[in-house]
């Protein structure tokens, strides 16, 4: 069977297993601080590539960043990660193949192989964070778009300039449906700058009745933008993700976009493969399952 | 050379004629009223399509309301058209091959094999008429979604309940960028519900200052709406057509998705096919080509 070394490469930390073409996890996950500096980074992919070499097909990456068509390299900034991060000839560090992909999609790839939406040929994948990854399946292949870039939740949930999004842009679905776009919806609501996503929840679970009207908005932002995307996409069902996606009501969001939508019915579900998802889409791609 | 018995079915007319593989309209173009009454309607599809069986290898249909996946069938309701025509089985009349697909995805279809957008593999077209049409084009062949009622342009351009749409929903695309959208832009800005779309645009023309400032904030309002498109699908490129079509700035509008977007750039065209191009679509759809 297929193996893959597959990496999930964050900001903050690299994870790494061995991955076999059914997604399942075949050795301990190491785990090891990002790198700050690109010679550091590369010294570490050399070292760790040569290492597992001989066991495995693959080498499956799941990183922050658009990735190409070709899977062969990132095509986009990638503010969090080390400069020069965005450059790396991933391939020259390898004879063995190297495949990368942009973790939301590889993680929507999970889903779709063994998760929430698998028998669904049409997803749409929302990861709820610190900002909001999309990864969509469409006739059960991953959407990548001209350039490999697509599926960026960077569309307009207002169009009157009254929310600047991390993008450089305003009013990104993103500023406002992110754990961030929580937050600063409490702080505009509230007209308190203090006020954190952690307390938004815990006023919620306590029955605050500002806080529940914080959340409200901010789950209807979320509900206004999946309007959108099944009137766009015609999905079989929406995935949630992410740290966020746990506090959603997915039977809310469910009844009110198929109350609103011209295209046919869709469900709503939250994400079953858990916090590996991205490593594990990675190596399903890589290896081709 | 494979040729169509093609036809636009509009709430108003329909025109139809003989379409050979290429596009090229082999015969004059017949234009009838649309019937009223469904007795009538299926009266004029059983005669046409006797007329013509001899003569064409299928009978391709270009009309309002969604198409199925397998293009036999409409799967919405068409408010403007009469009771019964979106139950109406087409290829009950003839033992040729009947093939239907949705006006606004035959045009793009036409424009991707002979128009602005031919040789792009990936584009959205936006037909600005009294609503919003829109179809898609992904890798080569026009997206559907899961029940074939996909690339529906409503959307919230604005998630606070500010105007309702025809579809029902608030604040949807459509309900700002069609025709009628410029006027309700124009009637609130203006504080005027005499004023005509019309009005707006002999405004324009003549340099009227606050004319030019409704059809500024319309025009951004498409901007913004493509903004979101092209982070979402990465497309090579928008065309734009209908009859609001004439009006727009592509170089202003090009230079500002742009200058917003994350993924790769994108071009914006004007539809070059013209007046039939939903018929034209109809028969290189349904001629296979």
């Amino acid at each position: 069977m297929g193996k893959a070394l597959a990496f999930d490469i964050g900001g903050t930390k690299i994870c790494y297993a061995i991955i076999d073409e059914k997604g399942t996890v075949c050795s301990e996950i190491f785990k090891v601080n990002t790198p700050k500096k690109i010679e550091e980074f590369e010294k570490f992919l050399s070292e760790t590539f040569s290492k597992f070499e001989q066991e495995v097909d693959v080498f499956a990456i799941s990183t922050a960043g658009a990735v190409n068509n070709e899977n062969t390299g990132i095509i986009s900034s990638t503010g969090n990660m080390c400069e020069g991060y965005n450059k790396i000839d991933f391939q020259s560090y390898t004879k063995k193949k190297v495949f990368i992909e942009n973790d939301a999609n590889c993680a929507a790839w999970t889903e779709h192989v063994l998760g929430a939406s698998k028998g669904c040929a049409y997803s749409v994948m929302l990861t709820l964070g610190t900002g909001v990854g999309g990864g969509i399946i469409l006739n059960n292949k991953l959407y990548k778009g001209k350039s490999g870039s697509a599926g960026e939740m960077h569309f307009k949930l207002y169009n009157d300039k009254r929310r600047k999004c991390t993008c450089g842009a305003w009013d990104c679905y993103e500023a406002f449906c992110s754990g961030t776009g929580l937050k600063i919806t409490a702080e505009e609501m509230l007209g308190n700058p203090e006020v954190t996503t952690y307390d938004v929840i815990a006023g919620v679970k306590s029955g605050d009745k500002k806080m529940v009207e914080v959340f409200d908005r901010w789950q209807n932002d979320i509900l206004g933008g999946c309007i959108g995307l099944a009137n766009i996409f015609d999905p079989d069902c929406f995935v949630f993700s992410g740290s966020m996606a746990e506090f959603i009501d997915t039977e809310y969001l469910e009844k009110n976009i198929n109350a609103e939508i011209l295209t046919a019915p869709t469900k709503v579900y939250k994400a079953t493969t858990g916090n590996y998802a991205g490593m594990i889409g990675a190596a399903l791609l890589g290896l081709g399952s």
